[in-house]
């Protein structure tokens, strides 16, 4: 590739990204996103799945309610959304991956790409350089806060190249842009669809965090919190306040106690362990006894038997603080997310990429990551596989933290984690099925 | 009136209300109502104050933010409301009196009617009268489902009536239309701005409540509960709830904490109290450590002194709840109501003119309450000026209990209520002010 | 009786309750008290009737354990207790009574006084009268801090008046010395041993309270609280709480979640209620998550369908709270009173009473109580049958209020109140069966 | 020392273990526990300081009240405490240390006992080994329940040894008896009476812990969590519960909530962090509002840095409490322990003493503690200079858990630690002022 090729291929990226900006859409409803991308792969020759292919129906978690779902489709729709690709995704299946095979026998590669936006609204002033420069989010509420915008750019720019270096290939390239990571709701649907079978390799990676420095790569972070999200609904009985507020059934103040005592779940001796009632609402009128409250929660161990522990807790609490009110609690977990190790010995392997790209500046070997991901269980899968796996920080500076109105990030990072993860993909060493002994030693 | 004048004045009632009921307005934002009430009793000949005229701009309580107040103007522009008017009520001063004045000497009579609606949605279902017959609220999220439609039509129809006898009337009569009944926001505005001084005789009342028999009336309702209606604001430091939980300083659990220990203020041997945290909401992400929350609540005591006990605990019961957790809590007086009680003197002279009306088929002298009001400082007012006042009870059935989607009532207690009301008017006794000494027995 | 018997008389009351009030014991342990006034009413030729056949087994409530009701007989027989009445009594079974029965046919009249002291360690300051005088309690810990060595004494004293009037009495006169009135636990043992059937008149009464004027007679308390006293304990697991406090279930946070909760109950449209958890203790060592916490509660209602309403929360309160930590919680009910109301029927014959004796000034027919008693399991079961009883206050000013360490009362009360109880038998109307149509009117 | 010699000095430091074990004492009342050790210190030549010249007065933490005091002061003169060292002693200054001095230059080396028991009351089964042979505790509620009794003999033992080989010695020895270690109340007070001030090598230990084999050594444990000691008491005012709850200010709910909202005290994303509240009591009778309750309670964290973040909250949660009902709260800090690590350069050298007993069976040079210890206030004063320190276990089977009423340990434990703990006293290095860069590699 020439430099006038890459300054066009850096274009594109750059070009995929704001127009992917300007329309977010949330986990599950991402059927703009997703049919832009299948589009794409299409275009470049790779055989791709879209919809129930790539996700497992059943293994998806927090999936908007019918309703919902039927508005976006047939907002896609009248957004011109190709009615084929549509089709495929419909009832909440928008993941896509896309396969390219080399022409010799070689390893079985995955990247992983994540396709929704948060449900926050993108910051309206003129300072904001999306908005200056006219790709600020079209959809009141959402916004690509994440950085996933840029991720899919990057996604597509690996597809473009690799696709355009076909003759040098070895093996399979799966490239798998998966819905919902917001919440920790959808590799799993993708790993139980058998996308992560046989894997040797599995790159995964996030523009930011804690890497805030344009040229800095990070080969993989570690310490991954295993989490579980859950929504519960507390339901009551209503009454007149003033009059008779002995025929209620609080559920406001069973939801209010459970948030209490699940902050006061027991520290553990073995390690540590997070609780979070992110956001509690009940009640309607001021002189009513509400009848109705819901929560979301979040829970997190150090370890997947501590992040356990803190389930149990949580059930036998929610459970116990309806019964304080005599009204009923239903819970729901809605995201899940595993406790995972990168594989350092890939580090080495990383390293020597990013020595060899002009525009890394500074390699760190691991860092803790101290949130969670669900992009663990596919390390874990691949793992288990006996493959090996990374999640990497590609630096970037930001015009504020990840999930802030303001957050941006600069966009040259897109180019530096697309050629990286290109050299990668082409430098990945192979030991055929019957010399499984191979090391990086 | 003969009996096709009767009719149509009973026609005209119903169609005033059904006008209303399709175009809802919350509290302090009743451009369309108040300038629909003030237009029609101008033609009528009354003299007419309306806006800041008719209520003293620093006591209302519980008034929208600049921007609601601005935005509800804007609509009512656009619905062709008279300028003249919207420009006397503008900032949220929708109150509006009506005066008429009698040839002879006579006392000072004032009637009160409630202008505002309730933040319901309204029954979708074609079972539902109104929406049936096409006059269903036409504002999605607002509707009259307390029955002052209702009242706005009575209080109409009784100035038709008066003004079209005003050869009859003997001193003056004052037809007070107020804002924001809901939460007990406007009626002390409207005795601030002087309106009830010097009155003789008030009347207020409401159709339905504890009187659902068609033809029934209750002529003084006792035991009204003194109340405070307070909203409460806590605001602490989001943070990752997952990396760095202790930099948060939880509103939320504040927030929790204060509802839970507000509901566990002690009861109090002098008589009868009452707390409800009615809505509670805070948070934002899931994984957010939640750095705002609010609640709404009411208290209430039997007596004014029970009342003022239990916002002394609410207010150190906030404060203190903030100090848990570190964060701080805003809170401020929304709505009161005081305790009162009727006169019973009033009675007699209500019952002998119900005698006289053929459609009251029953008479029920006092019935005990149980609620608030804010009509309360209207009654007390007069009381403390040695005026007399009633809240009387319109009998209705009801298609749902008051604040519910489904709330309906027969348009028949219209024309009963507006009936007696002016028979009330014409029947009060006088005694000139050298004579203050005169009493019904 | 002449002035000087009177003056013996009267000494002999003081004498007796000062002996009394110098060996306190606490609820079904009154063994020396019981054995003291079932000695005395022996020795004035009453059939006496103690232990188990004066209180059903069963029906008492809050019986201490058995190790605690042998150390107290092993005492009581060191302290020269007959061995006789103590063993009619054994195992915490000290009811007596005493029947006199007249030569005439008359009316079954029953008076009752209570035999306990309260937990409370006496005033060892000079100042306090019964520590100048050498009679204050002899046992640490305990105390007649409430006036029943005063009731006992008044007790004692109608006895040897009317034994000595024998020939006056028509009827039979029961004089019940009730076991465990702190509580509300030894009434409604008497009830169900049958000593109130075929009652026709019942006078309970006590010292001071709201009436404390020499001299004022209250002829009948209203308003009695129904109650249940309820002693709960939490069971859990105790732990090291810095190595593995997550395997300890916590019984002490168990404890203080069910007392928050507790008064958290909601208000009642139908009445006042109450609540309060007066004791709790749990936890050992400060390092050690505690495996076991207590408390002590009493529930009150205006009536028994509000104290039942009461119940009811507490029941699955305290279960709940148990579940929030994984722990287990046993309660049980050691004390109970009902809501009772006195005859007003009767205030008249005890006015006229009053009247006839110089030494009370002031007479007022009822009071509110606003407190507990189970005398009114008594007075229900004699009013169900068709009989009539009242609760009077025999007025004494107080030197500090009762259960109060300085409690004490001006023992010229006690002749005040036994010529009143002595007056009021002689003068019981009597209707025989045939002719239960009888009133005061 | 032949073997003859070894026996019998084996022999005596079990017969002081069970001289000491039979007579507990608490924290600072160690009165005829410290003047036994000083009695015996003092006939084996050694120089002794005992009382305030040995612990500094002020930096005492959780000393009992002055009545406490004095009647143990009381009993051990009755007990025949020597009146001289009871005197020096005198209001709970327990300390006790002894000094050998060398003949040769070098370096200071203490070694630290503990003089306490806990408050446990010892098993009474005659399956007890203390109570079969005799030598259980002869104070109700008080046992030495956690080894400190075999410490204590260790020390005798050691202190025994070291001036029988006097002329081997150099530099010197300070044997440091300290009051008070349970709750971590004592060592600091050591600390600023200057008794660690130019140690070069500090030796602590524990019989048992985590080291449950005879024959075991721990050479260092790390780990140690930094924890704070707190006792708060809430005051209020009681009231009746009945006739006016409202005039009460329960002293006990803010305990409970005190505690509640403690335990909820945000997890810190820096490190591992602890709370209990151990005991909490609040009330005196069922129908009082109580008036005044109180807790116990313990704060650590994995650093200084995290058991000060749990302080702060703690102070400001135990003042929002109490003012959420309107009660008062004092605190006063009753124990501190520092986070500390053991000088791992130390473990080479007890290896190799171990390696030349052949009592030691197995040796491990390091092991997490999990839990907390004054000793690190020693530990980080000689640390600070320059010096170096470990805390050692001796292993050894327990009949059940530490501070467990059926506790115990195998005796032989006494004679391995005293001899290896004199190897190291004899074998420490020396590094005269002028060369302080030796070590140990």
């Amino acid at each position: 590739m020439d430099s006038f090729q890459k300054e066009q291929w850096h274009a594109d990226m750059i070009a995929w990204r704001r127009n992917l900006h300007a329309h977010p859409e949330p986990g599950w409803l991402e059927y703009r996103t997703a049919a832009f991308v299948a589009a794409q792969l299409a275009s470049l020759g790779l055989e791709v799945t879209a919809g129930r292919g790539a996700c497992s129906s059943k293994a998806r978690m927090g999936v908007p309610d019918a309703e919902t779902i039927r508005a976006h489709e047939e907002l896609a729709l009248k957004e011109g959304v190709d009615p084929d690709w549509l089709g495929r995704m419909k009832g909440g299946h928008t993941a896509v991956v896309g396969v390219l095979r080399g022409a010799k026998p070689g390893p079985v590669i995955a990247l992983r790409f994540d396709l929704d936006c948060v449900e926050v609204g993108e910051d309206e002033g003129s300072e904001h350089l999306p908005r200056r420069l006219g790709f600020a989010s079209r959809r009141p509420g959402l916004m690509h806060a994440c950085g996933h915008d840029g991720h899919l750019a990057i996604g597509l720019g690996v597809a473009a190249k690799l696709a355009a270096s076909a003759n040098e290939l070895a093996g399979e390239v799966r490239l798998l842009f998966q819905p919902a990571e917001e919440g920790c709701r959808g590799a799993q649907s993708m790993v139980e669809s058998g996308w992560l079978d046989s894997v040797d390799y599995l790159f995964c990676g996030h523009i930011g965090l804690k890497s805030k420095t344009l040229g800095e790569i990070v080969g993989s972070v570690s310490g991954f919190l295993s989490t579980t999200k859950i929504d519960a609904v507390f339901r009551g009985r209503a009454a007149h306040a003033g009059e008779s507020p002995e025929q209620g059934n609080n559920a406001l103040l069973a939801a209010c106690a459970a948030a209490l005592h699940l902050h006061g779940i027991s520290r553990h001796g073995g390690g540590a362990t997070r609780v979070n009632v992110g956001r509690l609402e009940g009640g309607a009128g001021r002189n009513v006894v509400p009848g109705e409250a819901s929560l979301k929660l979040e829970l997190r161990g150090e370890t997947e038997e501590l992040n356990a522990y803190m389930a149990g807790e949580t059930s036998r609490i929610l459970a116990a603080a309806a019964a304080l009110y005599d009204v009923t609690c239903d819970w729901v977990t809605v995201g899940r997310g595993t406790s995972a190790e990168g594989d350092v010995s890939l580090i080495p392997l990383i390293e020597k990429e990013c020595a060899a790209l002009e525009a890394v500046g500074s390699f760190i070997g691991t860092l803790p990551f101290g949130a969670s991901e669900d992009a663990t269980f596919m390390l874990r899968k691949v793992q288990e596989q006996g493959g090996r796996g990374v999640y990497m920080l590609f630096g970037s500076p930001l015009a504020a933290g990840h999930h802030h109105p303001s957050f941006d990030f600069d966009e040259r990072v897109l180019g530096i984690a697309a050629e990286l993860l290109v050299r990668l993909v082409l430098a990945c060493p192979y030991w055929p099925a019957e010399d499984q002994s191979g090391t990086f030693n």
